[in-house]
């Protein structure tokens, strides 16, 4: 297979798509975009006023916090597993570790409303505190239109719309794919033949290298650790622990689908330390070893390691100039005082 | 003195800095702001890795959190007083509500190794923190150069030069001054007249309307109430308790300083609730009523107190355009792990 040579091989991969994946009843709009980067930005649509979707996927940075854990409002360190990429996020057929949403629509509202995450009590509680700011009156008027256009529906719907141009194109590799041989150099070309000749591809297949073609809203999942007793897997576990969390299961409650988890992407994955649905481990060496002795039972030698980290890092795209939004304001008042959640929750935390 | 009339009265506050006023050991270049404003969003040099300046002092906002106390780093409630702006901090003669700084390089060291705000142990720790980070250490030999260009001084430097740029000019006060005699409206008019006629401005005076022409780094403190026997500030004493802080006797131990306050500025001060040193008072029209009380002896009619108001409405200037910055990136790891600092003050919080 290696022998098929660079370009081709990475060609089997393919390149970074042309186009991100639009759902029909929620079209991209500039307007809806600017609305929807408002509200990741907004750090009233927390309980605290203080955690925006940027506290923890960190658009200045790599759409993370490069944290084990996050944490949570009120400094929460509960927060059960290690915070993704909001980059490229567009691309999943299904979102979290264990696909439990099937959109980015659907996904935007759990975070919003999960206690140790933005800690709204609800959705309402969300819509009350952004009919209280003229300025998101008027944009959800002119966005969505109809009699009550603020609706926790299409709070979500505006965040998935930004989301949606948080995408990282023109990575090194994706100039390889193009034709640019000096784009990527030998080790990292040898390392793309190793990660498809090992069989890596077999689950990180595709442009994203996250599903082999899986429909959108659908979620390719696969078991980590596949080979538990293999015993360079099994002093991994023990070490790390991956094994705590059941993964999908959680969600279906079908044992089968216990230590499943959807197959992350890798775009960037050099940037998103630490790695793993538990933030265990803190290298990407590391993590390549991991993924060798437990998905293929396999033991890599430092080169093998070296060159398959020097094709991962060859995944890292150009991230997109951002402005910054300007908050909509609340003219000689702030809606962050008297709120009696917000207080009582502060007075606990003392 | 209102006969005056609106535009010479203007005049007589002054319209809005042509110039920031800029230390002569620390010039504004453009690879100084730029390193500034990635230093300024960057929260990696808290302790937790999730608290940055931008966290409390909100710049897509108005340059606070518009919350009566800031959490601080794992979200503690004990930030002790209101979080000011950041827009126009650059005109401060001194900084903090107590002047415990004379000016903003020497400012940006306390929040970092605040325990309650950023909770970095020292300056060394920061330095270490930033060391690691391949980009910064290229940026600081560009911006400083030497042998060791990543000084903590070098930090607070680079940070004091991106906030000389968050200055907001152009309100409709300055277009006023200017001669746009259409920029105000009559209330407006009649509040500019009031704030003179009352003397709100033997305080509020000059153009930023905190100070009456005092040096950089000196300061010009006000007691506050300064008229506590008055039976109206009384009153509001009783339920705002602003006696609780003695403010600058805090920083000189002279009895004769308790209960002043650096004279804050009036710019934006619309965007900027709650008010006051201890963000007791939610709305600009009590903070109004609070202010005539304690500081002049007076009770205002409610038509009075909306002309007031009016007028420093007319003190939002307009707010710089700003792009994101790009954090430099730590590849195929993550610095955020195995801090033990961090790690305890987590587990503490649990
Ligand atoms: C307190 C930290 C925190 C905040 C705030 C937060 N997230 Fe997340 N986010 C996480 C964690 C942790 C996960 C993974 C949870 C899981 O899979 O069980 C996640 C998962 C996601 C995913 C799925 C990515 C993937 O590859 O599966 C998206 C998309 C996302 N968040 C977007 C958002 C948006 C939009 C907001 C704001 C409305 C937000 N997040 C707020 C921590 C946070
Ligand atoms: C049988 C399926 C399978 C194979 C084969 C496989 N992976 Fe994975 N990979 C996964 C799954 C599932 C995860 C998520 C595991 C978790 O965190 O729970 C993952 C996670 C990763 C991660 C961490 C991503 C992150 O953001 O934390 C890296 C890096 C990675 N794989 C690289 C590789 C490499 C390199 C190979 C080949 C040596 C490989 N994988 C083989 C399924 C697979
Ligand atoms: C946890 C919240 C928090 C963080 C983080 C924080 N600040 Fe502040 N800031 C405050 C508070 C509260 C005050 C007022 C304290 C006082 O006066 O005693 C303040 C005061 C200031 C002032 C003085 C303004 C004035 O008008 O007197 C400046 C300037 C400032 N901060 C800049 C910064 C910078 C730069 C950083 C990051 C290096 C930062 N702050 C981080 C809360 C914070
Ligand atoms: C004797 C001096 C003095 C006079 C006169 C005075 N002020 Fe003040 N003003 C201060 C001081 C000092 C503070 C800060 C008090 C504190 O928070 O501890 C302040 C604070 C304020 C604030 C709140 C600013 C903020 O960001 O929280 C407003 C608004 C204000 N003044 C408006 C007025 C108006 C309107 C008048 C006239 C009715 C007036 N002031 C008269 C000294 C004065
Ligand atoms: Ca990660
Ligand atoms: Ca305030």
């Amino acid at each position: 297979l290696v022998a098929l040579g660079g370009v081709s091989l990475a060609q089997a991969f393919g390149e970074f798509p042309a186009k991100v994946p639009v759902p029909a009843n929620n079209p991209m709009t500039p307007e809806k975009i600017a609305l929807g980067k408002q509200l990741y930005f907004d750090p009233r649509i927390s309980l605290s006023g203080t955690e925006s979707c940027d506290t923890c996927h960190n658009v200045a940075s790599n759409g993370t916090d490069n944290l084990a854990h996050s944490f949570g409002v009120f400094g929460r360190v509960d927060v059960p597993r290690n915070t993704p990429t909001v980059f490229n996020a567009a691309f999943n057929t299904v979102q979290f570790w264990d696909g439990r949403a099937n959109s980015l629509e659907a996904q935007a509202k759990g975070p919003i409303t999960n206690p140790v995450e933005m800690g709204m009590p609800n959705g309402e509680a969300v819509v009350k505190r952004l009919q209280q700011i003229p300025g998101y009156q008027k944009e959800f008027a002119q966005v969505f239109g109809g009699k009550d256009p603020i609706t926790f529906d299409n709070v979500a719907a505006a965040i998935a719309t930004y989301e949606r141009t948080l995408i990282t194109p023109d990575s090194p590799y994706d100039r390889y794919v193009k034709g640019d041989k000096k784009a990527l150099n030998a080790s990292a070309t040898a390392g793309m033949g190793l990660f498809k000749s090992m069989g890596c591809d077999t689950c990180h297949a595709g442009p994203m290298f996250d599903n082999p073609g899986t429909p959108m809203g659908t979620g390719f999942f696969q078991k980590f650790p596949l080979q538990p007793t293999n015993p360079q897997c099994a002093s991994y576990e023990q070490k790390y622990q991956f094994m705590k969390d059941p993964g999908r299961f959680d969600v279906t409650h079908n044992p089968a689908d216990k230590y499943y988890y959807k197959v992350p992407g890798l775009r960037n994955v050099a940037l998103t330390a630490p790695y793993f649905h538990n933030g265990s481990v803190q290298t990407l060496p590391e993590a390549v070893r991991v993924m060798a002795a437990c998905q293929l039972g396999k033991s890599l030698s430092d080169e093998q390691v070296k060159d398959v980290v020097a094709f991962l890092d060859s995944l890292t795209g150009k991230f997109p100039k951002e402005t910054l939004p300007r908050l909509p304001q609340t003219p000689n008042t702030t809606i962050l005082m008297g709120v009696p959640q917000l207080e009582k929750a502060a007075a606990q935390n003392k």
